[in-house]
């Protein structure tokens, strides 16, 4: 059995596998060391404290630290391990400017990732923000305060759940990507197309296809230029993703993955040097649908693998079968959420596809409170397996996007789903399930 | 083609049958018969309407006649089948006194069920009702406008969403159920107990294992015996189920199913005699896990079975696969659900069981207005197939039940389900999902 597992990251990745770890061995040694100085918390919540819907930051927090304790995982924070000797399985250390060495012998790196921030000219003058780290909501918080404009980066979920704080705090708000249409890696365009109307009708204004040229201001910023419009703003937030934090791994000598962005690691999490593990945002996946490596740095993504890795850490076995990325959000008062892949990515990956979209209500008719619905359902043309969804709705989008991910891990086709035996009450649900609809009005397309 | 498919009962099933040969055959002539005067109308609604959600009993109505003329379907109201003649393809029928002879190339039974008043002693005096029809629910909502106490025979979903309604309308109500267990048919008993303190908990009085005695009162019923307890009431509702409408059935010598007290039917929904067709509560199902003949008397049972019996009448094909009875309902300001068998009745069956139940919430602890949500799920002992789940919770039940329903539909291990790719948002739901925890801790129970 390992004597000691040494962690490094303590977020979602890495608290799950220091969970997974003691839960396999009781008698491990179990450090887990992390650079900021709280214990691990829901980066998910950061933009719901903004909206006020979530009363602090402190909430967010996910364990005490009497958790570690009882768990007994020495939680070491504030530290940084400055390198990796994979030879002489050690790490260094440093913590209030000293220096240690610490032996392992498993290492699990789950360093996360990091806000992209574009290096336009203007982008590190004071009221440009990235999203990631209680420390960043709380300066966009106090920067909130004094905004009457702001200008949001990306059309991807943080980005719109951070225009929802905007909106929410009364701040005029304009929401600017660079690709032709909103959640472009979630929803092909009609879906897209849909989801802009609801946000564009909540009073945010939205470009698309446009480039952030250049943050101007004195110190502060003032206005942006988009393309050849210029954009008044005392509030840009860069909402335009991440970059897995990979430079130990690469100094480490670890084999690399998708772009060489994103450490490799096989089904159990483990990387090209044996007792290495990784997880969460710095490693890379395997699409469920396509085989292909892929990129889904997502909370959810994070704590299965996190699971998996300490598990294997802990001499146990598990397996991470590839993902599906299923995602959902809430803003502006509806949900979105997709699973499995759109069109465009099944195009790419040489698939054609069918597909059956409806909308529907998620009560009847009759039912006072009911809110729309739409369901798109994505199969592949020839068997009809159903290899994605997307959902916007008014409620209960989460629960069917699970749904649908499960159809999709199953390889049912649209013609099985279309005959699910779904449940039905009046103050729940339509009797005729809009999953099993959307199913159905793919069927008839199945290539014959 | 048939020149004319004739459907004997206009509610869930006849309605689908309509639909559905309709948009198979475009120009089979299509009459739909039924006793009542109202068009098809949602019978699960009439609880809501006594509790006050829902405005009025008319709202129920699911299609206005004007649905029928477009879908160029004859609707006969207030019209009754004395009696069909399999041999010369004619029934008889009887409107306004007058009787007619309709000649049918295809015929399709679905003429539902009736409440099962149990025949006690005083069961025939004013204040004691069932509630199946329009006509049910208005003499229930006048009687409740003046009745201080009730008690509600039967503790299925029907019995607790009128005792909700009763409730509502500040009536001090007694659940009476001769079976040990609340919602005995799809509830073990921990679950099953688990809802019943959340009913009690609102002021509910139950009484479990004891029998309806005797109804006693002058014309009105005044108090109901209980066993040897005497309960003042003024009014009585009989939830003790259904039984399936088959006089004419028997009459036209069709094959019965479970009990000779319904209907048995093929996977087509054909019956024993070539060109009739039956659909609803008044046909047999078969259980997708056991194999065996059963009884699901649902809304959603009768129109999967609808569809597919009216695409078979008008020469199309399409088969319905066993059913899980897939089921919900909100009350008490909880929602209660559940796929499959349960414990009890894989035993029944011959099979073995492992479980996994933990209670969690339906949001982060950090997110305001999570509500409790409890999970359990059933699976064979040593395979560890998904077989069946209980879920109870403040909300978001529905699609949960959904999501394993298509589990034990694509007979998923719990080793599957606990590693399903499952979304979160802090607004909608938790990191890990329970249905996911729930089957992990059924994992370890697998029979090795």
């Amino acid at each position: 059995m390992p004597n000691r597992i040494v962690i490094l990251g303590n977020n979602a990745a890495g608290s799950s596998v220091a969970s997974a770890a003691r839960k396999t061995n009781r008698d491990a040694e179990i450090i887990l060391i992390d650079k900021g100085k709280y214990p691990a918390y829901s980066r998910c919540g950061l933009p719901y404290v903004l909206a006020g819907e979530i009363p602090s930051f402190q909430d967010l927090i996910a364990f005490p630290l009497s958790f570690y304790n009882i768990m007994k995982i020495d939680l070491k924070l504030e530290t940084l391990v400055t390198a990796i000797d994979s030879k002489e399985k050690t790490l260094t250390t440093k913590h209030d400017g000293e220096f240690e060495t610490i032996k392992y012998d498993t290492l699990v790196i789950a360093t996360g990732a990091s806000t992209f921030i574009p290096p336009v000219e203007g982008y590190n003058k004071e009221g440009v923000y990235g999203l990631r780290t209680i420390e960043d909501g709380v300066q966009i918080q106090k920067a909130m305060n004094k905004a009457t404009s702001a200008v949001v980066i990306g059309a991807g979920f943080i980005g719109l759940e951070i225009a929802h704080a905007l909106v929410q705090n009364d701040i005029k708000t304009t929401i600017v990507e660079m690709l032709p249409l909103m959640l472009p890696s979630m929803f092909d365009v009609d879906m897209s197309k849909f989801i802009q109307k609801k946000i564009e009708d909540r009073g945010v204004r939205v470009l698309l296809g446009q480039k952030l040229k250049k943050i101007r201001g004195k110190e502060k910023v003032q206005e942006v230029l988009i393309g050849t419009k210029k954009l008044p703003a005392d509030l840009v937030i860069m909402a335009t993703g991440v970059r897995a934090n990979i430079d130990l791994a690469k100094q480490t000598g670890l084999t690399l993955g998708v772009g060489d962005r994103i450490i490799k690691v096989n089904s159990r999490m483990e990387t090209s040097i044996a007792g290495i593990y990784a997880a969460g945002d710095c490693v890379e996946s395997r699409n469920f649908i396509t085989g292909l490596s892929c990129i889904s740095q997502l909370g959810t993504t994070a704590v299965r693998q996190g699971k998996v890795a300490g598990i294997n850490a802990a001499q146990g076995y598990s397996i991470l079968p590839g993902v599906l990325s299923s995602a959902v959000t809430r803003m502006f008062g509806f949900e979105v959420g997709a699973t499995g892949i759109t069109e465009l990515q099944a195009k790419m990956a040489g698939l054609e596809t069918i597909t059956g979209s409806l909308t529907s209500t998620t009560k009847p008719h009759y039912f006072p409170g009911r809110k729309e619905i739409r369901v798109k359902i994505i199969a592949e043309k020839e068997f009809g397996t159903v290899i994605g969804s997307q959902i916007v709705g008014g409620e209960d989008v989460a629960q069917r996007v699970n749904m649908t991910s499960l159809a999709v891990q199953n390889r049912m086709t649209v013609i099985e789903l279309a005959k699910a035996d779904t449940c039905y009450a009046p103050p729940v649900g339509e009797t005729w399930e809009p999953v099993a609809l959307a199913s159905e009005l793919a069927v008839a397309k199945i290539c014959r």
